[in-house]
């Protein structure tokens, strides 16, 4: 293959009103400066013309692509309810009813366009076909709309390009701008796949201490004003995981990533959002039994309204992204569809600025080219299906099955420990939560039918503190809750010397698993910088909530409850 | 997504027969010895325990992916017929009778698998969540059986990965194996898409002498054994297109290849043979009026029957892959889907030595992780649905459907010029063709009607000739006839000095452009190195014949003859 017709880039927005990146071109590496365009540049002026026969591209006839027609059956886009029982089976509806919506839309793709010539038509002749590695038109047609409507760049020249989901993403982005041996801001704890990515370039990791709203911007300012360049250059690059963060769960919103922003611009750093979660933003926790302010009450009412206002609501309640506050064209984001439609569809796309996507351009013409059309085909005929309104609308349901799901957890940790609220003496995670609700830390419940118990629930309250077990936060968005392990109240702590914590850990990990509960151990996520979120005396765990059913959140928790009130002896 | 189960890898076969792989650890570069299998293996082991309620992994729920059924309706394997007519219409049966074969078939994907736990089943819940970077455990196995029955590799422990496309393939390897600065093997002419991948490296591309074969074993010996260690570190990897070889058309025959492994054994150097049109191997052109060997006429007999006899034969006349030969693991070997499925996949398989195919997971692992599940899930159901002889009888189709191109293109340039058979005095394509046929040159015809004519006529031959305007010789394989123009043979060649081969091939190109005929410059395909083909006075065109209808290839080279022969004034 070697024609890739090119399609128009960057629509430039709202000139009048914004500012034009700046020239970013100082971060590309040596690397992918060498990267050369397609030197044949000049056919593609004459391959448009009308009846130019063209013997030029080596491409197959599509005569011969073996599928003649792809089909799928979708779910409406009101398949999932927007305020879906906090119990499953509890509400009169069964569970079945529930996911109540229209039924389901049935699509055919055919192998040629009724109109060939329309660049938004989607047909196997032009999916199955060598594309530009832009993709097919109508695709970054609606990711400019996503961009525009949700992230509202604040400079005019941004584009969008696909990629094959987020890891591909971030692999391009470190493949763009790491040099060996460069320095890297990560945040403290973070997602072991763009470890994976960014290590082998031997990469010094320079952790960023986070609290419950993510990175400290006072930590960061430190880090970088500071540089001592003796340990080499000064970091350029900021990898991030904004909302929902993988594995803290952190979230920030618009005036710490303001904070940030202004940091990153001040030492010219380049911020790298890796934003997988980003419509996961499912709002406060709420304690069964307790009230919503009647603010958090509003929006919950108006996001539970169906149709355009609700969709609003839904789009309002979106922390702003690094890209709305991005003036300058250094915010490299990512997104993907793996969480909002499939992780299959190996599709993603980059929102950034003409410099950065004209390079990201030319890395995929050589490597990935555009990704898969059965998956592009499918996933653009689905949303354009559903058109705008129907897409938000599924992206609301998304988030509400989520947030039912950290519901379960988060309640049947509340039945299986007895929580009191924890704003730092004891959590890890709390510092400043601006907002985002508090932590918790979790006691031994006294065992139902005890004295203890029932002295309790005379005076009206679930439990008389005992041994510290675990603290947390709800978390805010994502799958996932990152649940600190207090280790130092293991009697033989003070005897296991520097390595307690490890070992201790280990042996918890392997205990729940032979108990068939399966987390996933903090320290695979580690910067193994200094932390401000753990440290000595505490281990972690990540726990998903984003497959198990209501039953498996009961028995599991319980399960947890029972070995970690007995393995810390409480 | 962090939890990536693996698959079980490279099946040992015929190891009683078979040597093991040697140790090519040396040529891995350093990013790629830096990479980190996933820390979390402990994790799997307990992972796939009964009634493991796993909380580990960053994964959705398939119960929230928004595609219930997919749907694909395709050609019967024997859609395309085992020999279609020479000239289109000119049969009894039209040209929609004779795309006879069976009705389409359709299948359906569904959610959930009948049995979940069976590993080989396709569904959605599976192909869409996330996969290893193996791709489903059906992929790999249909693979091996591909790679077992059609290459039978000369080693024992080779294994296969997927990738998405074999543009992918070669940049994961380049990725792998290459140091900025190093030398590498290539064709005189080869792929930009190759280059684009490449070049970056700033690789000191040492090209290779080519014949009708391909690359010259004596040139490539010579290269090596004489090489000068102050322009830096011997080559070690060597790039190369053997069937229907990107731009020339060479096709590499058992012996070459065997004399060219033997090369790169004695100097230690890793073939990477990319191989998108092997089944495209069509046999000699063989011109109207003119008769086949009895041998050869036994071949396409063979290969016209239908059944299992027919497939034998089929794979029988595939040439011997350098994999074949390959009895220590030093070949990459990268297959695609794009020209016997459709490019659109982005799927494509590479073929290597374990130690090889683990670094090249570890590389997916960080970047595409496994290729798009809606392209393996179709194309997977596709081949299980046709079956191994119907994928097989499906493959021949395709190659009769090319070879029918091949002849339309050949039989227009045969019925607009005056060919003559060369054997190397001014075709410079031409050395020692192995049997792959002999090239022509052309010459003007003279116009029906004239006195010229109407002597040769009565004299029984075409034409007398006059200036060589054009060589070639028609390829045996692949989809592109490399044609040069004998641009010494212009009037002004000797007035217009250094520059006269790129000022002349640039008219001519624009001229025949602007009379609506697109090919593609041979220029675009120049490694830049000393020529066998090709060199001063030459100017090549690569012609692709693989779209065109054949309405399009009369009156294309109709135009073609008439530009060229005004244009060097013959």
């Amino acid at each position: 293959m070697d024609v890739s017709p090119s399609v128009p880039v960057a629509q430039p927005r709202r000139l009048a009103e914004l500012p034009l990146a700046k020239d970013m071109s100082h971060h590309i590496n040596r690397l992918t400066k060498n990267r050369q365009a397609n030197s044949l540049k000049e056919m593609y002026k004459y391959a448009s013309l009308p009846g130019m026969v063209s013997m030029a591209g080596g491409i197959p006839s599509p005569a011969y692509f073996p599928f003649e027609t792809l089909s799928a059956t979708i779910l409406p886009y009101d398949h999932l309810p927007l305020d879906p029982p906090r119990v499953p089976g509890k509400e009169k509806k069964s569970l079945l009813s529930w996911l109540f919506g229209g039924a389901n839309i049935s699509f055919t793709i055919p192998k040629y366009a009724e109109d060939p010539k329309d660049p938004m038509a989607i047909s196997l002749a032009t999916s199955l076909q060598y594309q530009a590695a832009t993709g097919p038109p109508a695709f970054p047609k609606f990711l400019r709309r996503y961009v525009e409507e949700i992230y509202k760049p604040a400079y005019a020249d941004w584009d969008v390009i696909l990629d094959v989901g987020a890891t591909d993403g971030f692999a391009k982005v470190f493949n763009m701008l790491l040099e060996l041996g460069d320095s890297l801001l990560v945040e403290e704890w973070t997602y072991p796949g763009a470890m994976n990515a960014y290590m082998p370039y031997e990469v010094n990791t320079v952790a960023l201490k986070m609290d419950a709203e993510g990175v400290i911007p006072e930590y960061m300012e430190n880090v970088l004003a500071n540089w001592d360049d003796s340990k080499g250059r000064r970091p350029r690059v900021f990898y991030t995981v904004p909302t929902g963060q993988n594995p803290t769960g952190a979230t920030m919103l618009g005036d710490r990533k303001k904070a940030i922003y202004a940091i990153a611009s001040k030492h010219d750093v380049v911020i790298v959002e890796d934003e997988p979660y980003y419509t996961l933003f499912l709002g406060k926790y709420q304690q069964q039994g307790t009230n919503a302010t009647p603010l958090q009450q509003r929006q919950i009412e108006l996001e539970k309204q169906e149709g355009k206002e609700g969709n609003a609501a839904f789009i309002e309640s979106l922390p702003p992204t690094y890209l709305t506050v991005d003036t300058e064209g250094r915010v490299i984001r990512l997104d993907t569809f793996s969480k909002t439609s499939c992780p299959g569809s190996r599709l993603g796309w980059i929102t950034s600025s003409p410099i950065f996507v004209e390079r990201l351009t030319r890395i995929a013409e050589a490597s990935t080219q555009a990704p898969s059309g059965f998956a592009t085909a499918m996933t653009i005929t689905m949303l354009n299906t559903w058109g705008w309104d129907g897409y938000m609308r599924w992206l609301r349901g998304i988030k509400a099955a989520y947030k039912m799901r950290r519901d379960w957890m988060c309640d049947a940790l509340a039945d299986q420990f007895h929580l009191e609220f924890d704003d730092g003496a004891l959590n890890p995670l709390v510092r400043d939560t601006a907002g985002l609700g508090r932590g918790f830390t979790a006691y031994a419940k006294h065992p139902t039918g005890s004295a203890e118990a029932k002295w309790d629930e005379k005076r009206g309250v679930v439990s008389s503190r005992g041994t510290p077990l675990c603290s947390f936060i709800p978390p805010t968005a994502g799958m996932f809750i990152f649940l600190a392990v207090h280790l130092d109240q293991h009697p033989d702590y003070h005897l296991l010397g520097n390595d307690a914590d490890d070992v201790l850990m280990g042996k918890l990990w392997r205990e729940l698993a032979e108990h068939l509960v399966l987390f996933a151990p903090g320290i695979g996520f580690d910067s193994k910088g200094p932390h401000n979120i753990g440290g000595k005396g505490v281990g972690y765990f990540r726990i998903s909530y984003s497959i198990i059913t209501y039953e498996e959140s009961r028995s599991a928790t319980a399960t947890f409850a029972k070995v970690l009130t007995k393995f810390l002896r409480a």
